[in-house]
């Protein structure tokens, strides 16, 4: 299972992915989730995945070496982007459908991609396993992709347009965590990629592992708050 | 969709549940998810239910007026309390399932079934669509049925076997808060039971409304508590 998250703001873009692939009970292994292409000063984009990794694979793969890798790099708008996305995931599905079903295996992924594209402001995207999409319409939204519903309580009360790229890196965070505690298969380490609107260069993500100190302090910190808050709160009959 | 969620303590049981019914997009109703059976001095048993309505109403009709609900007031053991339930599934499922399918309905119920014996502790039960069922077998455990990926990271971090229920009644309330903000097909009413370890009467439950004061307060201030928490953790940098 895989869990990531990714958020619009005013000042920018925040991508969180975990890197847990299971693949069965007896083969946990680790794939990243977080993919960049960018050309600095003209572009940036951002893609995160979830589902059948065989799939997200060959999505991916289509985008570094197909024709949607041109239309990704030749978009002038990034809905073109989200539409080369789309074309990925339908070229991938015409190719292995029939095969997955005669085994009886949905064809299952999802994918958000954001980013910026000169002369655009940051936009955020969500794309369908059905290669058609959605777009976070305004500052403050989210979306999420794989296991989802543990992490959302946190990013409903918190997310708002105004918020800082870094306390929203910390919201994600917290989101992450929550997820992490209740599922097995979602895993370290974690991918954090904080995007700066006009910045045009993604640079490295950020990763995460159990010795990161800031996660760390969050794992345990966030329970301990949690605690206090909830004592903080009259019981019924108080 | 449902959401009903029970604990077990050393001091007790509570048991939570919504009422809200989403039968299609144009009919909303309301229904109690949570029955009581109780003998008072000799046993109590709290049933909560998920799932198709009309399966969940056949079953419970069942537990009232057929050979299963005998077994249940007969009892000497809460495992035959769950045999009970679960055999009440397994005559719905033999009488319903080939209509159903026929349709492309799932066969989808499962239960809560909790309360005491004279002579047991407390016990808590789950019951699967399938008849079977596992126990809560510590204090400090807990069971969800439903819309339950919500509600569960606060569970997680406050359920322990030493939490007093009126703590416990607060945690499954700020559980199901999270759940109604994030899912809109749970609904108030709630019904609320707060069971102390032997006093084999259940009593009724509370019934919790848009008016209730105690709610209220934890909708509003549970958002801002979380929010403070946020805002007390570090950022990535601090």
């Amino acid at each position: 299972m895989t869990y990531c998250v990714a958020t619009r703001l005013r000042d920018g873009l925040v991508f969180l992915s975990d890197s847990r692939t299971n693949a069965g009970v007896d083969q946990v292994s680790t794939f990243r989730k977080m993919a960049i292409f960018e050309r600095p000063g003209d572009r940036v984009v951002v893609l995160l995945s979830a589902g059948n990794l065989a799939i997200t694979q060959r999505v991916k793969e289509c985008l570094d070496h197909g024709p949607e890798g041109e239309r990704l790099w030749n978009a002038s708008r990034f809905s073109e982007v989200a539409e080369a996305v789309g074309a990925a995931i339908r070229r991938v599905y015409e190719h292995d459908h029939k095969a997955l079903e005669s085994f009886g295996i949905d064809f299952n992924c999802s994918f958000l991609v954001g980013g910026q594209i000169a002369g655009e402001t940051p936009r955020l995207f969500m794309v369908y396993a059905a290669g058609n999409f959605i777009e976070a319409q305004d500052d403050g939204s989210y979306f999420q992709i794989g296991e989802s519903k543990y992490g959302k309580p946190i990013l409903d009360r918190v997310i708002e347009p105004d918020l800082s790229l870094r306390d929203a890196a910390k919201c994600l965070l917290i989101s992450m965590d929550s997820t992490l505690k209740s599922n097995l298969s979602v895993g370290l380490p974690l991918d954090l990629l904080i995007y700066p609107a006009n910045r045009l260069a993604a640079g490295q993500p950020e990763v995460i592992d159990d010795r990161d100190a800031h996660f760390q302090s969050i794992r345990t910190r966030w329970g301990e708050l949690l605690r206090e808050a909830f004592q903080a709160l009259p019981a019924r009959g108080d």
